[in-house]
């Protein structure tokens, strides 16, 4: 995969550097997740489908760190600062069931992708084109999308349960991100000020899509 | 990945989708097994190479599953009289440590692919070759081999203790052998019988290849 590395600009910087070390690791994160998810799966179609979903994570995960290792940083110690974090926000977010890991997929993973999109746009290509080839593509959503629905359709009442579990997901997403902010080592941080990324209004712009995600399903806030 | 599906032959029978039943979910059992192995590896580095293999796996089971649909077989109930008899073995075999997590990925799953291999080869192509290709390449192999002499040698005394579990592993792994002919329907057995498959041979040939990869590490029998 290494033929995916185009030309390392010159104006590189620690923020490039910090952003790729923390998607990396969330990708390192998410497959770990989507693979132990899949044992909850109702039948081998699914389990195979979010086997597969992890697997694509994986393949982002080498894009990332043959990108660091081609800009001269260690992909270990590019992902250190960030693993305390993640691994909190999951610890605190563990999937009881199928239809939480699903939700969790839908709910978390857009709102986490977002939020990572918002920050690869205050950088130069091909960094901000990378870190948008390997977020979420929309397969992953729609398939976690027509899992609710389905559920939903079969007991309304699954409705109030999973809104319930959103609701929590969002609000440790946004302690994730404070603890993220936290563990930078300060590049990151710098960036989103030094570009005067405009955060209430981000803030806002993630709530309200979120929002729309949350009624596309038949969730309620 | 579909274009990996090549003519399907008219000699196609009830053994070939019987075997790529069982290869299909060999595969989708170790993806789970390793990406779950991967939590135990003593640093990023490693955790990210496991999850690599582990996301291989994922590709050969797509490729399978495939060429079962391809076949007019669904990939589910082809894998489903399997279930029961992979998922005894692992339940049995799970590793306490990364180095047991190795020794297992080198030890087990090379005797399954000798096994299988041999299968194989009394089918015709395309699907000996595919059975060939799904099977671990000496990548998984030398990177497991090399975890377990580093780890000899740096504490000798890590040979015996690997050594028993190694020994566990083969009795585990023939049992295994002697679930999934159970759990079999019939046409897979049928196969072995209606070549004139050596079966005491091919044992013989087996543990030898065997005895041969654990010296290989300083392991012994």
């Amino acid at each position: 995969m290494g033929g995916n590395v185009r030309p390392v600009p010159a104006s590189t910087d620690d923020a490039v550097i910090d952003l790729l070390g923390l998607v990396a690791y969330g990708e390192l994160v998410a497959f770990d997740r989507l693979a132990a998810d899949a044992r909850l799966a109702p039948d081998l179609r699914r389990r195979a489908t979010l086997s597969e979903l992890a697997a694509a994570e994986i393949g982002n995960y080498r894009r990332l760190a043959d990108w660091l290792t081609a800009l001269g940083a260690s992909p270990e110690e590019a992902m250190a600062p960030y693993v305390e974090a993640l691994r909190a926000y999951h610890d605190s977010t563990e999937p009881r069931d199928w239809l939480e890991a699903v939700t969790k997929a839908y709910v978390g993973d857009a709102i986490t992708d977002d939020f990572l999109g918002a920050i690869a746009d205050r950088l130069d290509d091909p960094y901000r084109q990378l870190i948008r080839e390997v977020l979420h593509d929309s397969h992953y959503a729609e398939f976690a999308a027509a899992e609710i629905r389905a559920a939903i359709d079969a007991d309304p009442r699954v409705a109030n349960r999973l809104s319930m579990w959103a609701r929590r997901l969002v609000g440790e997403a946004l302690s994730q991100a404070g603890r993220v902010a936290a563990a930078d080592r300060g590049a990151l941080t710098a960036l989103i000020a030094r570009d005067g990324v405009d955060v209430p209004g981000l803030f806002r712009r993630l709530t309200a899509d979120h929002t729309a995600r949350m009624t596309a399903v038949g969730l309620n806030n």
